[in-house]
Parts: structure tokens; sequence; C-alpha cells
């Protein structure tokens, strides 16, 4: 490893905010040093709360965020914020732009903030969404929030690399429950009714909950809040449900969600350095679409052959 | 094999159009019969020459295959055509809508016309449109054509699973060559000028032909053609350029592009089956996965042993 990468992780140790966005863009770049890297700092993990926070985009997400951010930081806690946009096919960038966000707590010393594009493929923004969160745990981070828009299945399973994950709706924010992918609503487990001054929050709480009744039945059950994020209103109600989810959450569970969380990372990156691997050395690979040019044998059999190499244990 | 598919795949070598557009929707759908379809697809392809045309949003793409696909109609060609838009991540539907396009000659019974949307997930879409483009071959199409949006890398690497790359550019398409990706100028064979009728359709020439000059050295020269696609114009040209590339391509360099194909064929396969694949039966990834979640090793090691083992020859 080179010295001034040593020295990075020495700061980055020390949370220092600075060295703490470089290891980061290294990482994603994917550059050489990125498996390196993540090899050193995943020794000094474990000890922030990954907060998944989803829901539709305008409903409140990045306020919420805000106001929860702040009531963590009002308690003495360091606070690491990964806000990840979808990105627009056209121009690659951010679809939301660059949000005018976080504009208070941004100022705080204890507060990193991370914006990252969705970049269409998946493996790409996933495996560095994560990387990014096992970075800011090793920044001292005592809490770890990942904020997506729910919208597309890469951003769910982004919110499901986790410790606890939190929906956000508002009555705006659509129909009703029953449109909302079933996907979505069973990954959460807070669902927060934001907005909950405007016409239809009763309705939507209602739905919520009908929704989880039908769901649960063994499982504990899941919370339902309401806030005005805009005012601040319900946040510490919010804060006080994950503490209690975790103060309630058997041995069992958090180390089942770890285990979720880590299949995860490995598909992730799995699938953003499969396609680089197999076309420079790939030797099953390079045999098998030769036979396929040759018309010999099909894509899927030859796709099958090399998976099933990969499942063996 | 079910009858009734037996009765589809039956029809389409027959040339039917609803039982081709049935069998896509099947493949597409990834239902368990896909790879079992696609294995007796696979035994009645070869004969059709693919067209991949790409260029960026505007320059006239869709009413210049309109009037290629209508010229290889006047030979008494068979045409299909499948059309690829970058999906909104916000809907999951296509971006560009669904546009009213292709209305006179969707009209003949000898073109089958398929609109796709991309689905952000990259082996979902990718795969689906090999596959269909491989439907097509075997429904009787003496050339396919897969039209894509050249914007992300993923409609780029589509139109590599083509004998043939067609990059349309006009003089507003954006301020000079110099802007595009590197990736997108590299993969033409043939190199268009739409809206030629425009200012700076001139300098827009020159400087793709400066930029052939610097990439070309030893390899063969090639074209750079003129058209105005709302009036037609050019059109004969263009389909003159397709035949003489065949005309001139050596065996070698059809054989390597069909190599390219097929690779670019499996790891669309693989990168849509992976995940699936993974979490139901992958028994190495289930016990480095509780390794991961216990801190023994990283999820980026973990990673790099599952390849590993799938790129042993």
């Amino acid at each position: 490893m080179k010295n001034d990468t040593k020295a990075l992780l020495k700061r980055l140790y020390n949370g220092d905010r600075t060295a703490t966005a470089r290891l980061i863009t290294l990482v994603e770049n994917n550059l050489p040093a990125a498996e390196e890297i993540m090899e050193e700092v995943s020794k000094h993990i474990g000890k922030a709360i990954r907060v998944g926070i989803t829901g539709p985009p305008g409903v409140g997400k990045s306020t919420l965020v805000d106001f929860f951010a702040k009531k963590l930081l009002s308690e003495g806690k360091r606070v690491g914020i990964i806000a990840i946009d979808p990105s627009s096919p056209f121009t690659g960038g951010a679809l939301l732009g660059d949000r005018i966000r976080m504009r208070e707590i941004s100022c705080d010393e204890r507060v990193f903030i991370r914006s990252m594009a969705s970049r269409g493929r998946l493996g790409g923004l996933s495996a560095s969404a994560v990387d990014a969160s096992d970075i800011l745990d090793a920044m001292g981070c005592d809490v770890v929030i990942i904020e997506t828009v729910g919208v597309g299945q890469t951003e769910v399973e982004i919110a499901q690399v986790s410790d606890i994950c939190i929906l956000i709706l508002s009555p705006e924010s659509g129909d009703s429950v029953q449109t909302l992918k079933a996907g979505l609503m069973e990954i959460a487990d807070i669902y927060v009714v934001n907005k909950s001054d405007r016409e239809g929050a009763d309705k939507l709480q209602r739905e919520i909950e009908a929704m989880l009744e039908i769901q649960d039945e063994e499982k504990e059950k899941k919370v339902v809040l309401r806030t005005e994020a805009i005012y601040g209103k319900g946040v510490d109600e919010l804060v006080d449900a994950v503490k209690e989810y975790f103060a309630k959450a058997s041995a069992e569970r958090l180390r089942s969600r770890r285990v979720r969380m880590a299949e995860y990372k490995i598909l992730a990156i799995l699938e953003g350095q499969m396609r680089q691997r197999m076309l420079s050395d790939g030797s099953l690979f390079k045999s098998l679409s030769e036979k396929v040019a040759e018309g010999e044998i099909t894509a899927h059999s030859a796709a099958r052959r090399i998976l099933d190499k990969a499942l063996e244990g």
C-alpha cells in the first residue's frame, strides 16, 4: 500500500472529513487500491448503526433526514449520510440535481455527507455505496444514514444494506398504499407518514396499518409514525422508535440482517467486477464464447456452466 | 417443453408475427421456459445480418431507420427492428415515451418492430435484446436492426451485439465530436451526418474524418455519409455502404465479431441471472457471506474467490 493511502487511512480513523472524502472517491473510482483499502477499513468497522431511509420522490425525505441527523447530533452522536439520487440516463448526472440540502447540519464538524448518483449499471453504484458506508463506519460515525429515492429496484436494494429501514410516505406521494410495489413495502421496519397535517394522512396511516396486519402475523409489530418534517414534528419519536427497535431486536435477528448485508455486498462487488474479469482473464469464458460463436452451444448454456462453477461450495 | 410453446416456435419459423411477439415476451419475462426456448431458437439462427444503429437523442435515428427499413423492404428483404429507449428511473417506463414511429412500415407484413425500455439494471435488458434479435433471426428476418439511444454505456454495449454498427450524429447533436465519449466513437463501422443541410454539417463531417484518420492507421477505411433522413436523402447510399462493408469484410473479421457478440451475450445472461442463482443455490456464496458477516473476511475477498472459481478453464 502506498504511503499516502496509509496516511489517509490514519486520518480516517481520527475522523478527518477530508481524508474520508478522498478515500470514498478512491474506492468509488475502483482504482486498483480499492480492495486493499477496504481490507484495511474492514478492520475498523462494526460500531455504526446503518439506517436506510427510502420513499418516493417529494415526500420530504431530505428534510426529515436533516432533522433526524440534528437530533442525533444533539445527543452527541457522529452522523454520516450517503444520499443516492437516481441518475439521468442522458447526462449521467443526478436527476434531482445537486439539491441544496442539509444546509445547516453540513457545517457541523460531526456530520459527513456524501451525494452519489446511481449509475444505471447496478453493480457500480451499489458496491460504492456499501464501501462508502463502511468507510463512514471506520471514520467513527455512530449512525450512517443511507438515503435513497425508492422508485426502482436498485434504490430499494441499497436500502437493504442497513440494520434498520425506514420508509417515508406522504398523503400526496401516491394514490394509495396498494399502488406501491410489494417489495418496497416489505423491506421497511418503521413506516413514517410525513406531511401528516395534509388531507389524506389518516387514510394513508390506516392503509399502512391494515397492510401490516396482513403481513405481520407471527412477526413483531412494525411501527407507523406521523411526522411533519418541515417543522421537525415527530422527529424525536422517530429517533426513539429506532432506539426501541434495537433494544427489542433479538441477537439472531440482527445477525441475520448482517448476513443479508454481507450477501448484498458480495453481489454488488461481483456484479461490478464480473464483466471486466471475464473479458480479461476468463479462460472458461473465452473457450465457451468460441463455442457459442460457432453455434455449438447456446449463450444460455454457456452462462449456466460458468454460474454452476461459481456456485459450487 | 409445453405443447403450446412448441406450437409458437413452429409458427415463429413460418414468420408469424403474433407468435414472434409472444415468444419475445415469454423470454423477456425470464420465465423458466426462456433457456429452453432459446435452445430451440438457436438451431434456426445465423442467417440475419444484425445492424446496430445508435446516436444521441434527437439526431433523427428513428426517421432514418424508417427509411433504411423501407429501402430494404423494396429489395424484397424481411426486416426486424428492436428499438431500445432508456427508461425513466421514476416510472420505469420508456423515457422517450411510446414514440409514434414507424407509422408506414409497421403496417407491412414483412416488418416486425419491438420497443423495449432499458431497465436500469444492465443484465435484464441486454439479455432480452440479444434474445429478441435471435428470435427475429429465427423468424426469417434478413436484417435485424437494433436501435439504441447512445447516451450510456448500456446502450453502447447493446449496439455491439451486431455485425455492423452505424453511428448517427447531427450538427445539432453536440458541440463537437471531441465531446463524444471515446467508446461511442470507436464502436461504429459507418458514420452518418444526418440533417446534413443544417449549418455545421461540413464541420461535423471534417471532425469525424479527422478523428478516423488518427484511429484508422492500418485498419480499413471507415465510411462517413451524409443524409437528410426527413426527405429520405442519402438512404440508398447508406444501404449500399452496408452491403459494401460485408462484401469487403474478411471472414476473420466477421468471425471475431461473432465471438465478441457471443461474449456479450454470455455476460448479459450472467449478469441477469447471477443474483438469483447465488441467493437460491450458491453454497460457496452462502458460506462466504457468513464469514463476511462475522468479520472474518471482507466482501471484496469473498467476491474475488467466487469470481476466481468462475474464471478457471
